[in-house]
């Protein structure tokens, strides 16, 4: 499979050239880690394992939470936004305590995990002094996000500080211009203390890069964090900040936010600024990126949406974004719930199986769900091939020029996923009349979801990914996510409280005899390739699907969800 | 400049076969003429000159509305939108009178103008029957558009009836599926009587095609009724119907409206269903088309928006409309205007020179207003010829391939105007990387609009084609109009009481040296080819340009500006 032209941009000598500023780039973030506070850094890196035992071990990174004091543990563990900004306007906390905590908390979750690019550390204090001193003057808060630590998937321009995207020749781009949405969380108090990490063309769904290496699982550090947002779910997972802002083109939102435990939102198009960015998204328009958060809590993503969308406006300041509140939400009084076991093209593992029988077992003893197993109405196998394969072709149907050009300045060699990804429909240059016709594919599957499943259906529930958290390097099938971002529905990936389980996921279920489900359970052998211990520690994640422009309705609906599943704030 | 390959769609035997298809669909026409009222029709075809003499002569084919009696010269001529409704409540005329009196105006307008393609007489008799049943029966309208007759661009499907989008290839196309927007028009009451011509391919701000030939401009037959909108436009303002539904991708509403002195909007992307249509448009997001309302008054303009958006709710029928209310307008106490004479590329005619002057004037004069000059803040030439080459090129990324690949079937002659338009940015194949890049460039217009110039302005005048209306045939320069479908901002064309005036408008102005200026103003033989006696009886129309998804603020605005003018209904 692997097109050895499509590899050009690579140029071992070239790379040579650029270690000095990746090293310098990387020193950085030591340097700030351990100036904030050198004897809990020297702690912490002492408490920690080695790389080499973090990325063979299935370790809990949670547990080195221990190294935070018992107030920065409740700080960063106990309180939802609302609680922040409740006890800043009481005064029973600073936004300089709230920051400080949580800026030790991502110092663990860095050692642990490496979820962060670029520490922002005396950014983050001298906002929070400020904010405490407004707080102080006119005895109210700057915003709904007061106080609140926000972290930034790092290809979010930032002015004046590099901005890589992780393409190794950006690590000398330092934006003049910041994102909107960096600008519109700012005023509404946001305090920002880390941009993390994200993979190589911030294509994979998993995060591993030529500048900071590979991030880890919180949940299980020899597992992947998933991707492209991986950085954000695992500082959040291991509560390094309150909201995650990442960015999903394919499910690099949502896989992560699985894979780790926590929440996250594909909201519709247009809803949040992608304003002043790095990426190799530019003037493609098959299948458009967006931008959300994740979070530990289902409440604190509507409240983030609710405060970014009502009271920040991001129409004002970009003109792609659509002027449409967030509003109240509207279900009905029994929520009818069509179920996808399975996409009829890649059979899940059985923990994921598992976790979506055991969660529609109890959403179906409850009087205010209705479920429909939606398996027999769904697009066949055949035709599942015919859209994946659509969509793939269409993330590269530039023959992946556009991301050649910006890796070709540093020659910074390609990673296997970064391969993977570039031979989605064999990496071939489409025409624009071939662009067209598949648009038009597009177009048409939006209108048959509307038409065959919304017109009686009110959400959908799925898998989110195939497994649960991935082994690192090998998430290798998008589907699952992906056919959401070709159709472009808004989705919310949530816990259901299942994890991987070596006993309880060991069978090997009746598989299908496509591409796609070989890529995912078979070796090249062509033997069975997944083995159960390879997950421990894995959580499941699913997904619920709602209406365009309908994510009101897609938070609300999960809340009530998670509630019957007695699913807490992680 | 002719490209003779990109014409392998021409086979004229193959046409041959179809022209009993066509002689078959025309002949429909007429029989459906002739059999509503055999006498009518026979005293019409009596009193209207030949097409020779139509198109040949300055002829204002309005003076045969006397052929209408005065009854019927009322209710076409004298009633908006509100008072039909409020007279059908009031039981002062039933829809079947009013429809009846606008399918003679229509019969009138297509003897003089040869605006309609297709008739629907038996079923709009029909219709308006059901519509006076239900009000004698509930005493109240279907919806806000009860017994209001509306004519429909012939491109949206209409379920069992032909549907051509004047492609010659498709006179067997009989549709199953009926366009979204007709099914919510219908829903509100609204009355279809005629389906009207469009050009060749949809691209010419003109209107000629292979099977209904060549359509008139009422105020002055031998000139173009603009397009593609051109038969909408004409029926419109031959008072043939109440509300004209039409289409732009690059002025096709506009253009028309102004060329026939009546009023367009072009909305927002994504605010008027375009599902189930026929078009070379599909999949192609570089430049989105938009469907919306030509109309004798803004304040019409105005019912039929809001109808549409906020009763009709066209996003529960298709999911690309965004869920956006009409919402009431917002306008600032003082009123800023850029105003742009010019667009810095292509010099306007005197006559569209004097109109915008003549309307300044008036405007600075208000205190309501504050007008800017921003030509010497505008794009630059250079600049401008960037930008409209971009769009050009955008408009024939595929190579035309789309395009050829629906003539091709019937062979069908290409005609100058659809040749001009192959020849757009040398009608060059784009690769998707190219294409790319142009939306980028296109979007970073699109911002630079937004922060360089609606920061500061409420809205932007300008005139909306370079002359006042065109010489049949000679739509040659798009870049007034197509300018805002590439930057995406909402835009209504008005009459501003301003008509060419031989006299007058004979002096040519100063010109710039670039190939568009040369392309308008000179001919082949780089002697200027304006004369004045070409344009005798053309109006002028302007355009007022604002925010994004702001239509209601820029209809609003042009209400004020219009009773400034003294413009009433036409």
């Amino acid at each position: 499979m692997t097109q050895t032209s499509a590899y050009a941009s690579e140029d071992a000598a070239k790379f040579e050239t650029f270690k000095p500023l990746i090293e310098a780039y990387n020193k950085d973030a030591v340097d700030q880690m351990q100036q904030f506070d050198p004897e809990f850094y020297t702690k912490c890196v002492a408490a920690v394992p080695s790389a080499e035992i973090l990325d063979s071990e299935p370790i809990d990174a949670t547990k080195f939470w221990s190294l935070l004091s018992s107030k920065e543990q409740a700080i960063v563990g106990d309180l939802a936004i609302a609680d922040l900004t409740q006890k800043q306007l009481d005064g029973e906390l600073t936004a300089l305590e709230i920051t400080k905590a949580y800026i030790k908390a991502a110092i663990i979750a860095q050692l642990t995990t490496n979820c962060v690019m670029q520490f922002l550390i005396p950014e983050a204090l001298q906002r929070a002094q400020e904010l405490d001193e407004y707080l102080k003057q006119n005895q109210k808060l700057v915003g709904p996000l007061h106080g609140v630590v926000v972290s930034l998937k790092e290809h979010m321009n930032y002015k004046n500080k590099i901005t890589t995207a992780s393409y190794v020749a950006y690590l000398k781009n330092v934006p003049e211009n910041e994102a909107v949405t960096i600008t519109i969380l700012y005023k509404l108090g946001a305090v920002f203390h880390v941009r993390t990490a994200q993979p190589q063309g911030i294509m994979h769904l998993d995060t591993l890069n030529n500048i900071t290496g590979r991030t880890r699982n919180p949940r299980s550090t020899r597992l992947s964090s998933g991707g492209s947002s991986g950085g954000e779910s695992a500082v959040v997972a291991m509560h390094g900040s309150v909201i995650g802002h990442g960015s999903d083109i394919g499910g690099s939102i949502r896989a992560p936010a699985a894979f780790t435990d926590i929440f996250g939102i594909r909201p519709t198009t247009k809803r949040i600024s992608l304003m002043n960015g790095l990426s190799s998204g530019k003037g493609q328009e098959s299948i458009v990126a967006v931008q959300g958060p994740l979070a530990r809590s289902i409440e604190e993503l509507d409240t983030y949406m609710r405060a970014y969308i009502n009271e920040g406006k991001p129409w004002l300041y970009d003109p792609m974004c659509l002027p449409i509140e967030w509003r109240e939400p509207k279900l009905p009084a029994k929520i009818k719930i069509g179920v996808l076991y399975d996409d009829n093209l890649v059979t899940p593992f059985p923990a994921v199986s598992r976790g979506m029988k055991e969660t529609v077992a109890k959403l179906s003893a409850n009087p205010e769900f209705e479920i429909v197993n939606l398996n027999p109405k769904w697009f066949s196998e055949e035709e599942m091939i015919d859209i994946y394969t659509t969509n793939l072709r269409l993330y590269t149907c530039d023959g992946n020029k556009v991301q050649l050009s910006m890796w070709s300045p540093s020659g910074e060699p390609l990673l296997p996923l970064t391969k993977h990804y570039m031979n989605f429909g064999g990496g071939k240059e489409l025409s624009i009349y071939e662009n067209k016709l598949m648009n038009g594919q597009r177009d048409a599957l939006r209108v048959e979801i509307f038409q065959k499943y919304f017109s009686h259906l009110d959400f959908i529930l799925s898998p989110t990914y195939n497994g649960p958290a991935e082994i690192a390097g090998q998430s290798l099938y998008w589907g699952y996510t992906s056919f959401w971002n070709l159709a472009d529905y808004p989705n919310v990936t949530f816990p259901v409280g299942v994890a991987h389980d070596v006993q309880k996921d060991a069978e090997v279920p009746n598989l299908r005899d496509n591409e796609y489900e070989r890529m995912v359970w078979y070796n090249e052998n062509n033997e069975i390739k997944y083995d159960p211990k390879n997950y421990i520690g894995g959580p499941v994640g699913l997904q619920l699907t709602g209406k365009r422009f309908c994510d009101e309705d897609v938070v609300a609906a999960t809340k009530k969800i998670v509630s019957i599943l007695g699913v807490e704030r992680r």
